[in-house]
């Protein structure tokens, strides 16, 4: 049996399941993990009335920690400059690093692995994308034979929440309200519906899938919000319904990165996903299609990662990011990558609308799939809905523009289709 | 960069796609697995005219192999006799072993793990299950703290291609057919449509989550043979579809280990993987609900698996299983098991047929949920659908038998329904 003695640092929800699992599932650690997990000491600026860590020494300073004899500081403070400097600290000080924290390894993975290697010592973050579920260790271990060709992630529990209610027919608005109340949102929910939480998700899955680098370049993320009922509708009369999916592609020479709503047919596997599932695609060259889906957030499944990670560091000596493998790939240029795309259009209902709105298109030389104008919305206002044949990016700003600029145009907003 | 000699045994279509894989991913599995495979001997009674492995020691006694210096032998010649055989044979003399052969593990894994533990060496089984689709890591290490409750396996390619082309309309024999035309089925299908392949694989999966002994002690297999189109159509009007599953679940002081067709309700997980995907949900404490699905056969796959058992060899010590750990588990006792059932009966469409067929299900006080008779099957004959209430499986085969007695009843037959 291995035996790890552990620092954990900061005192919330996430390291309180952490502690709690330790101790209630000690017998399943021991047995399958071969590891005893010993947790030497915590720093917490302030205790938590719902945990009593009975016996283990705390520390107030959470740097304090670090000076421990401990083999591992399990980092567990949230947020990034704080995390950055407690995690490379506790590396030049020869401990290993666990993290649950998806923003400082998106942020600053290639600098902390960097020092990790220099100082002879490993960062773990399974935890840091969809809490448990494993896709880290999945993409690094399990399939490090295999050339990845995509991946494809339904990665922010929030978003899908939304989405699949909406889905069902409820607004934007009360399903955010509820997804509040049910504690599926932040009381600042932008992080998570705005997108920036899947993008962090999907940068790090690129880094470990096609060793793009952390941070990686900026590249195309746009949130939820501007999704509408109606949209699910239409799209439902076509085969399709709309997710948030974050994608790491690999290209010829470059990867496309990107996050942001899509329309997908219902008959996909991340289609079927719904409430606050995770869901991940991953395309390879020998297992073709896996799919592994979970609980993407929670404590308890939050600690089954990082004990995992601790399994992992007691057992073997494989690094999961090698610095020294990070070549520099580019990112693919988004506008000109090319899709199709689905719009969505409000307009008088007058004669020559239709032909106004093709000529648009005719103009731009971007063909037209199916073209249906549905029934008035309210007196004299109709909807009217587009599947494009597929074009370039770069074009569908522009042609947008060229769209609302028309007289009886009342409103337009478009959402590319995602192609499996 | 660590280094593996390995010697491979048997040079069929699995043994030459390992071989093809490790020379045309040589990259990836320096880079990601940190690894060298150098395959310094192969096993092979003939040689193999898609394959010429240049440069390498051929062996045309497969116990040969064993006698070169190497790390570890690769047992690919199937069967189990043999193949127990060289697999103890390799650990008496010290080299770790990686199979993808589940009847070998299924059969002999208790004797196997214990002499790999008393001679220092390790055996990796990866691909015995679902090849590359990683369910053996994830079992063993992304989820070692957590209590695994049940797992549910879709584990047969052959027969999930059948049921969901029969589901489509299609019939058995010409299903069947097509499948062994698309190389989906072996020219003799009963090891897969009776439930055997699936029936193996989950006993290995048991093995790992609840140290259930290999071999099981007999436990409840049955094919898809007796399943009709009818079925479906019935099945799907009350929402459900039929699978063939295989189940190991964690009852208080005993594991339920089961593999048979079943209804399960169309909105499930399971109920959506068609053709020939392999799929498993496991139900853990501190997860939830993780779903794994892939593809569960081919040499690319299979490959997959193996390479990943040798970069688990080749930077980790921690054995999958530990025969010390292995405490005797009983098997539940599959009679005292509670189903519901749904019933298919055909019979005399006279005047008092419905009341013979409640009258049985009244004598046993067996309750039932919901009976209908469907429009006559031809001239005379109704087919009566009955969904039952939850009763004992040791119930069951009585309750068919006197229904079966009827003078009205021409044909009757029962499918479980899971629930989730």
């Amino acid at each position: 049996m291995k035996n790890l003695k552990i620092g954990i640092c900061g005192w919330g929800n996430v390291a309180t399941g952490l502690y709690k699992t330790i101790k209630n599932n000690y017998d399943q650690i021991t047995s399958n993990g071969n590891l005893n997990i010993d947790i030497a000491v915590i720093g917490a600026r302030r205790d938590n009335p719902k945990c009593d860590p009975t016996n283990v020494k705390i520390e107030r300073n959470i740097f304090d920690v670090i000076n421990h004899d401990i083999d591992v500081v399990v980092e567990l403070i949230g947020g990034v400059d704080t995390a950055r400097e407690l995690i490379l600290t506790a590396i030049k000080n020869k401990k290993h690093v666990v993290t649950a924290n998806k923003a400082v390894i998106f942020n600053h993975g290639n600098e902390i692995f960097k020092e990790a290697h220099n100082n002879g010592v490993r960062v773990l973050y399974e935890s840091s994308v969809c809490a448990g579920t494993p896709a880290i260790k999945i993409l690094s271990e399990e399939l490090a034979a295999n050339k990845i060709r995509k991946i494809t992630g339904m990665l922010n529990g929030t978003s899908n929440f939304i989405l699949s209610n909406m889905e069902e027919g409820a607004n934007f608005a009360s399903t955010l309200a509820l997804a509040q109340k049910e504690g599926y949102a932040e009381p600042d929910p932008t992080f998570d519906i705005e997108g920036m939480d899947a993008a962090h998700k999907i940068g790090i899955l690129s880094s470990l899938a096609f060793r793009t680098s952390l941070p990686p370049n900026d590249f195309y993320i746009e949130g939820i919000s501007s999704i509408e009922n109606i949209d699910f509708k239409y799209a439902s009369e076509m085969g399709y319904t709309i997710k948030h999916l974050a994608i790491a592609k690999k290209n010829k020479e470059s990867v496309e990165l990107r996050a942001h709503p899509v329309l997908i047919e219902k008959i996909q596997y991340l289609a079927n996903l719904k409430s606050v599932r995770n869901g991940i695609e991953i395309e390879t060259d020998l297992l073709g299609i896996l799919h592994v889906a979970g609980s993407g957030a929670g404590q308890e499944s939050t600690a089954s990662g990082i004990i995992s990670d601790l399994v992992n560091l007691a057992n073997s000596e494989k690094n999961t990011s090698n610095i020294d493998d990070h070549k520099i790939i580019p990112l693919a240029d988004f506008l000109k990558l090319t899709f199709q795309y689905y719009i969505y259009i409000e307009a008088d209902d007058i004669p020559g609308v239709m032909a106004s709105i093709t000529s648009t298109f005719a103009d731009k030389k971007i063909g037209i799939e199916t073209i249906v104008q549905k029934e008035e919305l309210k007196e004299g206002i109709v909807p009217i809905v587009i599947i494009t044949d597929p074009f370039l990016e770069s074009e569908n700003a522009e042609l947008i523009k060229k769209i609302d600029e028309l007289d009886s145009v009342k409103k337009v907003r478009s959402i590319r289709i995602e192609p499996f």
